[in-house]
């Protein structure tokens, strides 16, 4: 009567991926025609997060936003070494603008792939398939996981590994990592920033879209995301979502689980107060993330601990903000900064994860 | 640089399913060339657990188990009123027997659509495909979800729901949930078994193989397999894995949330000891399941509760099994059965769910 259907499964998967196949970098950053620098959040993260993946920036009659990069051609950009041309807008529900085909088709005429992070498909607008079968080009969707997949083993692994968890999605977890490598690289030490979403992924160069992979596999994704590595190395893995979301909390356990973090760093916006979304559900506080983030992770990594706490301080002054963060330090008795503000109280954060 | 893309692919799902698409029963239960019956323990649960839905059996040449329903022809079944041929038998990988494509095609030319719940995909088969096409049959594989699940939402919904849940995988939760459907039904409530496995949902006719659902719609598909429903109609929902399975833990959380159990059973063989396949991993004991079942479930349904707990006593002699579940009963403070057993322990634990 029992089913061991998962077990014989797991005989029959693909080998483990040794390494995640790299997106074609550098990048030509297509900015469409947007009028709107928050449609172009991606393309600034880009520039910010990852500068030497990106070779130039490209828009279409009309488009009036920057990325404060040379305005290169699809043809000029190849010339200076691009791969790929990397749309870098998104608009309300995802969708590849129907000006903006033209341009994709260049770009592929001009020796270049498309990567893309939106909801829509590439290949599912038929000039861009077709351009792809004749050019030779390469389609790839970033939210498209990879083949082969393997279930999770619980087996532990080399090296150290930092997440970020949060009180709730889109509160600054991507941020929070990215600013932890940059930290840990800044201080000699050897670290990589593991992507789990489509904007981490096209910084990165690579990554698992960790809310598009099968829930079964969940946290074998996140196991083969961060791999045996030396002892003293670093992995600074992108949390997503939150344990306590009653929609997201599978996507937040898989990747806890697989993760085997060390060290974790709670990502919180000190104004919210219920999940976006669901008026009627209450954030949880940062305490309740902390007890219940080690009670699950100490099953796969039983020396977990919680270095600190990030703060998203967006649209308060400075001495608000640094009052906020002293107060909750202390109350707390773990460093809390915010990452975007640095200073003296993101060293403390940064020196406790190390410690 | 905070993606809010979820929010923005929430506004674009399809419309929730007020209803999963039923299968077409009644089934002819197919045995293949199956000579051992642990490989046909498929087509032996719906002949235990949906006789109404199965009209008969029918096997290939060398075929010497039966399930212990008349033999029939696709051409018979289909006179008696069967709307497709089930495979009931399974094979180390999930594949289609070469041996059995004939029958297959024979029973879409009776007029049969093809059930089954291997891995293979029944259309990865050529001459499966092409005599579907030909014939204008179905080709259904219940591993594959739904199309256009929603992202979870939270809403508490209406009527009652029971949640079977697992120290670990394959120890008896379809089982014990089929058992206290049946008792249910038995005492006069309405209730419905919710089918999340594959198994499941050839017995129900129904329901969401949960751990083939993208991670971040696993609450979601939870959600929409137990609909609201009258304040007295309890929904009996079959639990996957475990919070406590390092493989499969995104699925059992998504599960817990989505369902927002008032009831849960906890199911669990007293005689395993470490996880199933993971030697490293000690298997949690009840109350640890009891206690972290409430504190993640209380986050969807604050008023959730343990009703008692279902032990696999398979291999024991009566009264020794009788000795352990009375000593653990009373341990507990909570009911002890074996749905299998039966008994006064079973109508004990049936009682507790409905007090």
């Amino acid at each position: 009567m029992i089913s061991e259907s998962r077990f014989t499964r797991r005989a029959i998967v693909a080998e483990p991926l040794e390494q995640l196949e790299a997106l074609p970098v550098p990048y030509l950053l297509f900015l469409g025609d947007t009028t709107e620098a928050g449609f172009a959040k991606t393309a600034f993260g880009l520039a910010d997060w990852a500068p030497d993946r990106c070779v130039g920036e490209y828009g279409v009659d009309g488009c009036t936003v920057s990325a404060g990069l040379p305005h290169l051609s699809p043809a000029q950009a190849r010339a200076a070494g691009a791969r790929s041309l990397l749309i870098g807008v998104a608009n309300q529900g995802g969708v590849i603008g129907a000006g903006w085909v033209a341009a994709l088709v260049e770009a592929m005429e001009a020796g270049l792939d498309i990567v893309s992070g939106l909801h829509m498909r590439l290949a599912s607008v038929p000039e861009l398939a077709a351009a792809a079968r004749r050019t030779g080009r390469r389609l790839i969707d970033v939210r498209t996981p990879p083949e082969g997949i393997p279930i999770g083993t619980g087996r532990k692994r080399s090296g150290m590994r930092l997440l970020t968890v949060g009180t709730d999605c889109a509160l600054g977890k991507k941020y929070t990592a990215l600013a932890l490598h940059r930290a840990f690289v800044a201080r000699g030490i050897d670290a990589d920033f593991r992507a789990t979403g489509q904007t981490g992924i096209m910084i990165a160069g690579r990554g698992v879209p960790m809310d598009a992979v099968v829930s079964d596999f969940e946290a074998g994704a996140a196991e083969i995301l961060s791999p045996d590595a030396a002892e003293d190395h670093w992995d600074i893995i992108e949390g997503q979502g939150s344990i306590f979301n009653p929609a997201y909390a599978a996507v937040s356990l898989g990747l806890l689980h697989g993760s085997q973090p060390d060290v974790f760093v709670v990502c919180h916006d000190p104004g919210r107060k219920v999940i976006l979304g669901m008026e009627s559900f209450a954030l949880p506080t940062v305490e309740e993330v902390i007890d219940l983030t080690i009670r699950l992770g100490s099953r796969t990594n039983p020396a977990i601990r919680c270095a600190g706490v990030s703060f998203n301080t967006a649209g308060r002054d400075a001495a608000e903000a640094q009052a906020l963060m002293e107060g909750e330090a202390r109350r707390l008795g773990l460093p809390v900064a915010d990452p975007i503000r640095g200073g003296a109280a993101f060293d403390a954060l940064v020196e406790n994860c190390l410690k």
